[in-house]
């Protein structure tokens, strides 16, 4: 009887707190702390906006369609919280950095745990699509010291924007993935294609949101990167292209400003040759900075 | 360029001012009203709580799974409204009414838009199971006057606690409904069976949210109504047992003190015999108060 004796029936004025007490016996203080946060911020929206029946029925319908349109290979639900900036935050929120260490930023979908180990230098393009890149720096602690036996798993899109597993059958397997470990200089590299930019799957109704609001679904060319190495806390982070035309738009906001790399258009004949690259490339020159371990 | 050059990139500190400006282009003023509130909550929400990566990855499996459980004939995102006080909320603010008037409260799911319209006295109750009730008052306006030709749709659950559609085959078609029309007296008179308390469906993700809040999924018996008559609002109610053990923890917090009724055991012979029943019964005596329209 809890609601009836302290609250009061529900109304208009004291709806939050008659469900908030309602929730008094939750087995979990977690839980009822979450639930005590989401009651409140939904009753305050609800009367701030002042939904009719019929937006109420549309945003009960949008919710159903988006739970249908996901299963094992599609997350509806992430990418709405993607597009809504609520997995940056959630990310920025679980990955405060101390000052000089590497910025994170989202995992994304399209990570897969096995990739092959391959020796520094490798190729990751599989395909023999797109414009060579070389992408080249050194794994460092926050004293500038390089980090021996750091594990850089790294993954990007095809030259028609679509990872591996978007592909399955049509892309080699591991195309464009790999992981490489440092040695004692910290230093990495490894030769792969000029990412592009391409749409988050937008034929669902996050799409069609996204349409309403007069919004793009595009995101800016990155390259994805999880690097591990004992003593120090995991980064999943991103580099991206600051020339591309969605990077100040990126659909789920995954830009920081530390993340912009520089993709330097190499024609330089010498250059060339002592790469051993067989002609002109773009050239990527990044340093991570790893956080110790608290 | 809007969100660089006005807001910067995304941090954590400017996130949902960075969300919202990217959603200057909505086409529809309201669209982008309805999305600014949902964002600056959802965005405050993730901050108090600060959700680890695990916990926003069960919020999105809990609403995936939501709208799985979801079909032509089960919804179970309007269930997660109805549990989290947000239908109630959503039919005050769009039901507030004058001084003197009857409130309203939720629909519910089980309302069916062409029940057969019936002579006032009849019994509604058509597989002869429960306890006998006879219910009756008046329409009035808030001057106290009758309401002439007023449409009365009542429904209930039979007394093992389900609406006919719930069991289609096994009551029969339009058990415990009916459609009543006031005279000049505005009264309303008709048979039924004291309804039963009984369950919300709670073998989905909603009923095991409510587990783990330590809340029964029960709604406490009632009588719906919708009344309807040409000058006034369109009245959408219960009426409630005072007496029902689940009348201060209804799982969808449809209970308002003014929808009480009286549930009254009537055993006296004279009385019996007046009403023609064929022995005790339980009387039920509610006015319903309709607001002009405005």
């Amino acid at each position: 009887m809890t609601d009836q004796t302290e609250q009061g029936y529900f109304t208009e004025e004291n709806s939050a707190d008659v469900v908030i007490s309602r929730n008094a016996k939750a087995s979990d203080a977690r839980l009822a702390q979450v639930m005590d946060s989401i009651t409140r911020h939904l009753h305050a929206m609800v009367k701030e906006v002042e939904p009719t029946q019929e937006e109420w029925l549309k945003a009960i319908t949008f919710l159903t369609e988006t739970g249908h349109k996901s299963d094992d290979w599609r997350q509806e639900f992430i990418l709405l919280s993607d597009v809504l900036g609520v997995s940056m935050l959630v990310d920025a929120i679980n990955n405060r950095k101390p000052s000089g260490a590497s910025e994170s930023t989202v995992l994304g979908p399209f990570h897969v745990p096995d990739a092959p180990e391959r020796p520094m230098g490798s190729n990751i393009c599989l395909d023999g699509k797109g414009e060579r890149m070389l992408v080249k720096g050194r794994i460092l602690d926050t004293n500038g010291a390089p980090v021996t036996g750091a594990k850089i798993d790294v993954w990007q899109t095809n030259d028609d924007g679509f990872y591996d597993v978007q592909q399955k059958g049509i892309q080699p397997d591991f195309n464009f993935r790999g992981v490489f470990r440092t040695g004692d200089d910290g230093a990495y590299w490894f030769w792969g294609a000029k990412p592009r930019s391409y749409p988050i799957p937008d034929d669902g109704p996050v799409g069609q949101l996204l349409g309403s609001l007069g919004r793009h679904p595009y995101r800016p060319a990155h390259l994805h990167y999880i690097i591990e190495a004992a003593g120090f806390e995991t980064l999943v982070t991103h580099i991206f292209d600051p020339d591309d035309e969605y990077v100040h738009s990126d659909a789920v906001f995954g830009v920081k400003e530390s993340l912009m790399a520089e993709f330097v258009h190499v024609a330089d004949a010498d250059r060339i040759a002592k790469v051993q690259a067989e002609g002109p490339f773009f050239e990527v020159t990044h340093d991570f900075v790893l956080a110790a371990e608290t």
